[in-house]
């Protein structure tokens, strides 16, 4: 067997054995400060501490190991990915990135390499965010970025942050003395699943992210006025149903025709008071808006509220917009990738770029260090679902672009 | 005060008193077979006896007054409406018509009128049909139109309609003996509501029904597949809920360029699994179709199936269609309404003609006799809501117009 497809095969034992700790049986859960999440992160811990790495839990949770190098001033690289999952979710999503990552490393280890930089190999704690809410929690506290106010956020049971991390052994207070110092980063690399269908579609294993959309999430309701379906001629209705349809296909029919550099979802709806033979009277549904441009974001959020106010303005229809979630799209590291797309055809596979439309912790490390992450191919794109697929080969590609990646890396900085 | 607005206070006195029994205080619920629906039903009874009606309550629990006619092979109009509600009613769905025919009768007996037929007061015991999920179970009783498999019915609790007919001290087997024969019904005359908004918008006090929508529900589904709303490009979706908003739409434009003849509503719509996040792939809703032209109702049921399917079709999502409810339109009796219009016109006001959307319990009396409605304005169309309004006036010029119909009814029988 092929050395790449035998380290992958090593990788697919160990998210298969990951997998199998989960909050319910039967099915993969293991969100954030469960006793599931701390029997997974101790194997993973174990993991990295045979791999040959320095280990230790910080005071979020998060899995750190160091492969420290000998040079004076070196700075930090760091390689992570998240343990956590949403509820239900696939074997790849996080752990996918982590459990190359401690194979990455103890291939390093095991050819007695000199580093030029120091490597932390990091499996965040909380990406998902499905306990409290948020995103980001581990890869927040790793680049500073940590804001104290989340401390006092409760689960759906009424426990606190604050408690939960002082049940799991951390302590709230000292957060900030996990962060990697601004200027001691070298980079941030990571490996996770597309959780899209382009590689699929494209049938192509890896690809390089240039951008993280940003996002904005936006709440609407449109209220017209109840009625009786039998008994309200079409001409004196004001139905909050076909106004939001209405609103639905424009945005639809805009998001398409802008040249795919825009995303625009609309995910829940809600009629009030809902009956079949009930004129919809009020109507509530979230606009999911994203785009690695900016600028285009910000045009695209103007023009789809005036468009929802003039359809409601048409039909006697009462509009609110109010935006409930925000970031801002995030640029991978020119620099970086182009390593990266060396790393890519040096192995012998086209280079491709892809916009991440899924936010990522490099979104919270990106303030403080470069970024950069390699995608691989799932099958037909699908995520979040126990249906979530990473072929055997495609891993193995993963596995050699990402070796070739880090020695480019060493060979870059031994040179400066 | 005039005769007439006496008269529409005593009526609005007792539409209050019955709308104070409830099964919830503070609301108006008083759904079939229930302690609030006995109570009700207890209290329309004894009117009925102070009316001077021969009065008794039937196996499936309508309350029946009875004015003999002296005339040998007298044939019997009847009277009536319903003393059910929807949950949260408003007071005059029903009551209005019950409790304007026992006021109707009780002049008739205080005049020592000599009647040409027998007339029958009913109370229907269901027509809202929401504790089993049926409709115009008192009326088909006395149509002679009552399905015995509907006994076994269940409502939410799980109790049987057999079960609940013999709580109430009726006998589920002797229904049948309850029915007016086919050939003893004069006729059928029902005031009631309108429920929408025609007289209101044209400011008239009363208007007459010239048939009752027929009416088709279907439960549509839209298959299209799920998927990360960040990470699937436009072009590669297959999102249900646009498939089902532009369904809604053309739905919506079919119908309002229908010259008035048809009535769609979409009323209910649930996305399967809904998250801001993830674009919808499978959504049902419900169609309400409404016309009182049959040719028109069928041939729109057709376009819109097409229509759906040709929508499925381009937009590569699994279209299902499944008719669920079915009623044929019914047409009011020409000679009862030629006498109902002059009533009108008698009474000093415009003679306008309607197509009531809502169903009634005309439409299970109508195989077997001929029936008219009278329509009385509400509030700008809003019932089954606490909101549900009648004006005082409009009660009375409702009093004055039937007290008419019911003369010129006797004057003919009395010629013929």
């Amino acid at each position: 067997m092929p050395h790449n497809l035998q380290q992958a095969t090593i990788i697919q034992q160990r998210i298969n054995e990951l997998a199998s700790i989960s909050e319910t049986p039967g099915v993969i859960t293991r969100t954030y400060g469960t006793d599931a999440f701390i029997k997974g992160r101790t194997l993973v811990a174990q993991w990295m501490q045979e791999a040959g790495l320095q280990t230790h839990i910080d005071h979020i949770g998060n899995v750190r190991g160091r492969l420290a190098s000998a040079k004076a001033g070196a700075k930090t690289l760091v390689i992570a990915s998240h343990i956590d999952t949403v509820v239900n979710a696939g074997k790849f999503d996080g752990p996918l990135g982590v459990l190359m990552g401690i194979n990455l490393v103890e291939q390093l280890v095991k050819q007695n390499t000199r580093l030029p930089f120091h490597l932390e190999l990091i499996a965040f704690c909380d990406e998902e965010g499905c306990r409290f809410h948020t995103t980001y929690l581990g890869s927040k506290v790793v680049a500073g970025q940590f804001d104290n106010s989340l401390l006092t956020k409760q689960d759906n049971a009424g426990a606190k942050l604050y408690d939960v991390i002082q049940a799991m052994g951390g302590d709230p207070t000292l957060l900030p003395q996990d962060a990697i110092p601004m200027g001691n980063w070298l980079g941030y690399f990571e490996i996770h699943i597309e959780q899209g269908p382009v590689l699929f579609e494209k049938n192509i294993p890896v690809g390089i992210v240039t951008a993280i959309a940003g996002q904005k999430r936006i709440a609407i309701t449109f209220r017209g006025e109840a009625g009786h379906a039998g008994t309200v001629p079409m001409q004196m209705r004001n139905d909050a149903l076909c106004a939001a349809a209405e609103f639905i296909l424009e945005a639809e029919r805009f998001a398409s025709s802008h040249m795919q550099q825009v995303l625009a979802t609309v995910g829940t709806l809600q009629i009030a008071h809902a009956a079949s033979n009930v004129i919809p009277g009020e109507v509530s549904c979230t606009l999911d808006l994203r785009s690695a441009n900016q600028a285009v974001l910000t045009s695209c959020f103007i023009y789809l509220e005036q468009l929802g106010e003039a359809i409601c303005k048409r039909r006697n229809i009462a509009f609110t917009w109010e935006p409930v979630q925000e970031t801002n799209p995030v640029k991978a590291d020119a620099n970086l990738n182009r390593l990266l797309t060396q790393s890519v055809q040096q192995a012998g596979y086209e280079a491709i770029n892809l916009v991440s439309g899924a936010g990522h912790d490099a979104v919270a490390v990106a303030p403080v260090s470069p970024v950069a992450m390699l995608f691989v191919r799932c099958f037909k794109g699908i995520s979040h679902n126990p249906l979530e697929n990473v072929e055997l080969n495609d891993i193995a590609a993963a596995v050699e672009v990402s070796a070739n990646f880090i020695q480019s890396l060493i060979k870059k900085h031994n040179a400066g």
